[in-house]
């Protein structure tokens, strides 16, 4: 075992010089655990500028990825490249069939190429490690490989994306408006110069895809999670959520309702108790329910590249320590067909805000049109005109427009389908200004 | 790999048969899952009626548990007897020597032994693996032992007894006195009949011990550990605390001061915005600071037949995909000789109680005696006198004694020693009708 374990790491950004800091750093230190060094003998990136860092040591150059992950070199391949298709997708897949193990952070080839890229490593013997592609620093993937092995996954949900997150906690702590918040994220670099994927809720859906399928023991079917990015949550309803005792998330639920799995991310209430309404910025937050182990909760850093790269390196280390396991838990073969369940058979509560316009009968239909479809209410708020945030939406001047209030409405539990049936028959009605706001709330 | 993996099972309490049922449960789903069934082929236990209950299936009954450790029947032996020396040790110790591989709950056998019979399972290639010992269900031994591999810990902390937990939060919701709190924690089975083992501070020190040697790469030393319980706590003072924005909760924390590691079990304050202030109940809560993921949080049921018999399964899941490695991450031989600090160099800011006689002059003294050790305050709040809670320890009644007033103190940042100098004096110069109560406030 004095062998050292030698990789080749493709992608040099934040995350692979994260990895490469890191094991400089604790090369020592590892090498005293493992009794083998860890050695970085190729590496590739865009930008071979990048290499003159010093931090690469004697590391081999490689122009392509593809070369360095079939190179006799290396036995394990790193991937950092990132996309789903294309050369990080080329490299994988030579590396697996050149029987090197391979270790990634990509989520998106994952979320789409997972089962065909996880057939090729059992095939060949070898292990595809992704921690980092799930919750940055939060071992969920250990988690749900190895400690909770022996459980039926009930639920499994979470704060996955930590832009969401910061925007979120912005408009709430700050009172900040969502452009506003956007702006902020942008300026600190926790948001792209486009942002849709991220705040589209489409990072989030990659990683709960593979929540999923550890979970539940199913293929991975991206195409089955309902999403919804958090672009149309305003200040008036951040503000209403607040006075209410919530507290509004993007969150990730994958659920397994006996009858398929219900996978979503959108943004929901949570009660300011849970404790994910205390996960603030850009820290990830994951839950599990287990038949046997109950409740868990991880919480930690859902990017950078220090977390990151630990959760890089926890991969190879299993990787030096001889660990290898089919990397969806089970083999390839016995996957079962993902089985998504339509949203809106889901039942629970909601949060409904609508902007009513200011005559009398208005709330007279609109109650009527959701006792018709047998939602009852929990609470209803009608705000005073005027009664608004400095950082929401401007009320139209006066004069300008028919007035209307903002009237929240809190459900008591309901299918989600009578909900929608009602909220189009109050936009049909005419009594509201702009289209309902509807958010599920959580009991988590 | 279609040979059944073979168990031994010795101890059939909450937790032995917590695990049978487990067994039982998902045997399908993990032959499934591992190409091979787990099957308990021995039983031992101290009561024979407990087999009758039809759950251990054809498994052979032993009297002796060292027999069955030894028994060319069984590849792996789970220990859930419990004790820290006896039949307990005796059986770990003949298993390993028998290249059986070892599950084991029991923190305190390992607590004293830990190093010795991890030697032996090095020595005879097999693994010890004791994720139930620390935190129940939470999986804390496999986040040191494997997902934090990579990462020098420099702290870490958490909420590791159930029953004190539960004790703290009734007195905290429920404005409960601390006897009445135990008497609920026992009769709802939460605390022994002789609580002194969890309610001293033992049981949370036997488990902080564990964390301490996979932290920091140490030898174990229960004994460096600064060991106080909750037993002194008075309503008084979890109402002060909740005044000023605190929580009281009985914390184990373990840090690296670079000159050596600072190990105790006591009662501190912590800010209510914490998230260890949110941990409430019987729930078990661990943090850790890594040097390159950051924070990272679990939070999970710290105890209970079914999240202790999920802890013990992820030990013999990881034990049938043949992940062996050593117990406490690195050999044995280069464990690092644990160097405890004196807990009284700690530096930090003091949550300060006293029962001052409503004299003239006494405040003036008291604090000249702060200042003349260099302790300055954060806050001063004295309580008029009656201005008790109904919970709390009575006054006496009119007349019986002099009347005293509860003085709260919060200190700005001070050593530990010149807190404990000045409190003596105060305590020396007579205006204090009781002995002075201090707890650490924490920043986590």
């Amino acid at each position: 075992m004095s062998e050292p374990l030698t990789l080749g790491v493709a992608g040099l950004g934040t995350v692979g010089m994260g990895l490469i800091q890191l094991l400089n750093a604790q090369s020592e230190r590892l090498e005293k655990m493992l009794g083998r060094p860890i050695v970085v003998t190729g590496v590739c990136a865009r930008n071979r500028d990048k290499v003159r860092q010093g931090a690469i040591g004697s590391a081999k150059w490689f122009d392509d990825p593809v070369a360095l992950a079939k190179d006799p070199s290396i036995q394990v391949f790193v991937e950092l490249i990132g996309g789903e298709e294309g050369v990080a997708k080329a490299a994988v897949e030579a590396a697996l069939k050149a029987k090197k193990h391979v270790v990634t952070a990509n989520k998106a080839l994952l979320a789409k190429h997972g089962v065909a890229l996880a057939r090729s490593a059992e095939e060949n013997g070898v292990s595809l490690n992704f921690e980092a592609a799930v919750a940055g620093g939060i071992p969920i993937i250990k988690m749900l490989r190895e400690a909770l092995a022996a459980n039926s996954v009930k639920r499994v949900y979470g704060i996955l994306n930590g832009t969401c997150n910061f925007i979120l906690t912005k408009m709430t702590d700050e009172n900040r408006g969502f452009a506003e918040a956007l702006k902020e994220a942008q300026e600190l670099g926790y948001a792209e110069a486009d942002p849709t994927f991220d705040i589209g809720g489409f990072d989030a859906a990659h990683k709960l895809s593979l929540l999923v399928s550890l979970a539940f023991g199913t293929t991975i079917a991206f195409d089955q999670i309902d999403v919804e990015g958090i672009a149309r949550i305003t200040s008036a309803d951040i503000e209403a959520a607040t006075e209410l005792g919530y507290c509004i998330k993007l969150l990730g639920v994958a659920v397994d309702t006996g009858r398929g799995i219900e996978a979503r991310v959108s943004p929901v209430l949570v009660a300011e108790e849970s404790s994910l309404a205390e996960v603030s910025g850009v820290t990830n937050c994951v839950g599990i329910d287990g038949d046997f182990v109950g409740n868990l909760l991880l919480a930690g850093p859902g990017a950078g590249a220090k977390p990151t790269a630990s959760a890089v390196a926890s991969d190879i280390v299993d990787i030096a320590r001889g660990f290898v396991m089919p990397p969806f838990i089970r083999s390839t073969a016995v996957l079962e067909p993902a089985r998504g369940v339509d949203p809106k058979a889901r039942i629970g509560n909601y949060y409904v805000r609508l902007s009513v316009y200011d005559r009398p009968g208005a709330m007279a239909a609109i109650t009527k049109r959701m006792s018709d479809e047998n939602v009852s209410l929990e609470s209803i708020v009608q705000k005073r005109p005027g009664q608004v945030h400095p950082g929401q939406a401007a009320e139209p001047p006066p004069g300008a427009a028919e007035a209307a209030v903002n009237v929240i409405l809190i459900t008591h539990d309901t299918t989600e389908d009578a909900m929608r049936r009602s909220l189009q028959a109050i936009e049909q009605d005419g009594h509201v200004k702009e289209r309902p706001q509807m958010f599920r709330i959580e009991d988590l």
